[in-house]
């Protein structure tokens, strides 16, 4: 193990980090704001950065590397993230922090406050920001530095990039990101321009843009979206919880005009689906809870977007939904948006291939000689990614029930502690009961704060990459 | 499809299931009960068995044939074994007596009977001898009468055997069947032998033993077996459970002194792992709830045999446990027995191999050119077989949220509405809150009880088998 090099990594991503906290300290200054935590903030994550980074370093760098460098860069970056909010006051405990801190660069959504709106703008702007850097992953960002260290980027991306196929849009890895990028600061700035005109203040349309870009759910308001009343409000955040968790290439292939290609995708498919499907099965579900079959539509629709893109946002209280939509609720977590998105979950194109791989099973059970493929998107799918497709998805739900164990320990009911960690492993936000859309996580004991800070990392990075740490194997000196 | 011949096979059974119902009739006659029902059921069955077993068919019998007979087979044992609780006059609805009957065959052990001892012995006596009768397979039973048929009888097995290494005892099936059934008679008679030196009265000890060595569950009492309040019986019982959820493979291997073998199982070794480790950490975590250790211990280890045999015998209310100790009886019910034994569940060594699969995954993540097999007893998993496993475990997972799915129309609560499905998928019977070890299966809806008497059946074949049957293609004449 390289060890100092990957610390080295950490440092630069700190580095960026402090520039990223200058943004929110304008915005206190602006405010007319106590500037002081993101002073000391900037001041701490500076010092480490630049002490990290120094660290002489040799430039051998290998896929264990590349996995020991992404987990302990989330991690670090969770850790400093916490920082301004520790030093602004208005958190009960260090790890109230740490896990708000987590919970939006992971961008889950999920908070502890129990009241928003009377925390200062410039501590608001941060909390969402970090959705927003989080979003596209510090290390999608990072690969823009990578590259003038020499390092082959490659293994970095292997373990950072969300789901199985992420297309490879130009040959070069370092093309790709900033690609990526510029539309994903396209759309936010889009998403920032119609709520304007939809008449959210400028400051609540930055908050709720950077949420959504990140599908993440924190809003500056204590009843979230639910606070404006608006449809027109709504129906944007909803078209634009639904853009954020539609893969990036295909975006691309519009760009390039590959129409055909890019409305060809099956995970695409299969994720309007399962939107259409939900949102009319739910719509129905919900009737007796709402006044008419347009209000419930209203409602309903964005509640599906914002669970499937594992947003979090709430214009309603699902747990007041009779049960089963709360079980559709709980299927939509486990199953999140589209691969290549900023979205969780286990990813869409990952269920679908799980479908017709028991299909083709149960066609190999009773025609043992015919040899049968798994497909997407018309390519064969190896049987090797397959299988580690289906170890994902084991270690996916055995991650979920391992979290649920411990958090159950605080005493709550099953549906809490199995929510609270599906939610956080999927980052989605909101759980069932005491943490539905209107509740939050500040009841859980230091130790559950600390594992659910612990799955949103594992959850966003796709479980692999954080379980590669626990190896003693990968630690030793080379 | 050579329905015909299935169809004849289906009357086979029957024929059996009527030579069966003679004894709880001889029963009903000897405690001087109204023989009516058994004598309707008798005849009905007689009928359509004869009628099915007359069919003329040809000898053609392949693969797809055989899971659907397997499929057929044990849906019309599951309806015709309802009927002398049809004709009783004890059960509410024709549902209710198809769900105790479906219980009963799958070794489940869900009742939907609110009071059990007012109930005749007769049909407390079929009620039980289901769970024995369906413990070792109608199937692994009729491999005796198959071979006369002059039908290759391994297709057979293929969907019957429980667990994906059912070791082959000897080389001809149908003398492994015979093998297997003398054990299961030996170990039954044992236990029924036990139990009556411990003070048990007969009649009891037959019922408790047929519920013990099917791993179903069904009592005469409506304590349950803590109905004694013995110590000597819940220790006989919890052996007896964790002896009837261990393969039958390794008891032929001890037979034949062949012990070094038996022992080196590494299924058996993780099996009896997650006992005492489950007992352990339980008993520490029921504390509170019990008056000391011992006692503690006492009724926490009977729990765990109970539950991970997927039994469902009770001696005490786990609803009452600490939220965390019934999430780990939820984890057990997950897992489940050993393969080859007549417990339910995914099988410890499906979860074994789960987990070895992860762990070459993280392995193969960091050493990418190294090439690493997954291994059981020491010999090699192929990937083959691993692939069929995985997408089970998926499968399985997934069959349990569908079901749980529908059962939440009932509008009971998430732990209810998941534990049901569950518990009847893994063959358990209890499950959490108002399904609990003292609760039952009355409140639930028509169809919801015809979803669960489905799903028991679709864990007790393993899934597969009965997916099969909605496949429109195999039920294409040839």
């Amino acid at each position: 193990m390289n060890l100092k090099l990957v610390l080295k990594l950490v440092g630069r991503v700190l580095l960026m980090e402090t520039a990223a906290l200058v943004i929110p300290l304008v915005v206190a200054l602006l405010y007319g704001e106590d500037p002081i935590p993101f002073l000391l903030s900037i001041a701490i994550v500076a010092a480490c950065g630049f002490a990290l980074s120094a660290l002489p370093a040799k430039q051998q760098f290998f896929t264990r590397e590349g996995f020991v460098a992404v987990g302990l860069i989330w991690i670090f970056t969770g850790l400093v993230g916490a920082l301004p909010f520790l030093f602004c006051g208005y958190f009960a405990t260090p790890m109230d922090c740490i896990f708000e801190s987590c919970s939006g660069f992971t961008t889950t959504g999920a908070t502890i406050l129990t009241e928003i709106e009377s925390l200062p703008k410039g501590i608001l702007f941060w909390r969402a920001g970090t959705h927003w850097l989080g979003g596209m992953g510090v290390l999608v960002l990072a690969t823009a530095i990578v590259p003038k260290l020499g390092i082959r980027s490659h293994y970095l991306t292997q373990a950072e990039t969300p789901g199985p196929v992420f297309s490879k849009l130009v040959p070069k890895q370092s093309q790709t990101s900033k690609i990526l990028y510029a539309m994903y600061c396209v759309l936010t700035l889009l998403e920032v321009l119609c709520l304007k005109l939809a008449g959210m203040p400028l400051y609540d349309a930055l908050i709720h843009s950077f949420s959504t870009a990140g599908t993440g759910g924190f809003s500056n308001r204590n009843a979230s979206v639910g606070a404006y009343g608006s449809v027109a409000i709504d129906v944007i955040i909803t078209v634009f919880m639904l853009l954020f968790s539609i893969n990036f290439a295909v975006y691309f292939l519009i760009l390039t005009k590959k129409w055909r290609e890019a409305l060809a995708s099956d995970e695409l498919r299969f994720f309007l689906a399962v939107v259409v499907g939900a949102t009319a099965v739910l719509t129905l579900a919900n009737l007796g809870v709402y006044v008419g079959f347009w209000e419930s539509l209203r409602y309903t629709v964005f509640q599906v977007a914002s669970i499937i893109s594992t947003t979090g946002f709430g214009t309603t209280d699902f747990v007041l939904w009779p049960q089963f939509s709360q079980l559709i609720i709980v299927l939509l977590m486990f199953c999140g948006a589209c691969a290549g998105s900023t979205g969780g979950g286990m990813k869409c194109s990952r269920v679908l291939l799980l479908v017709r791989a028991i299909r083709r099973e149960l066609h190999r059970i009773t025609h043992p000689r015919c040899v049968e493929v798994v497909k997407l998107d018309g390519k064969l799918v190896g049987e090797d990614t397959l299988h580690t497709l289906l170890v994902f998805l084991g270690a996916y739900v055995m991650t979920v029930f391992a979290a649920a164990l411990v958090i159950s320990l605080d005493g709550f009911s099953f549906a809490v502690s199995f929510s609270a960690a599906l939610t956080c492993v999927s980052n989605v936000g909101p759980g069932l009961e005491i943490i539905g859309p209107t509740g939050n996580f500040a009841a859980f004991s230091t130790v559950s704060k600390a594992v659910m800070s612990l799955c949103m990392i594992v959850g966003r990075l796709e479980i692999f990459p954080i379980l590669v740490l626990f190896i003693p194997s990968n630690w030793k000196q080379t």
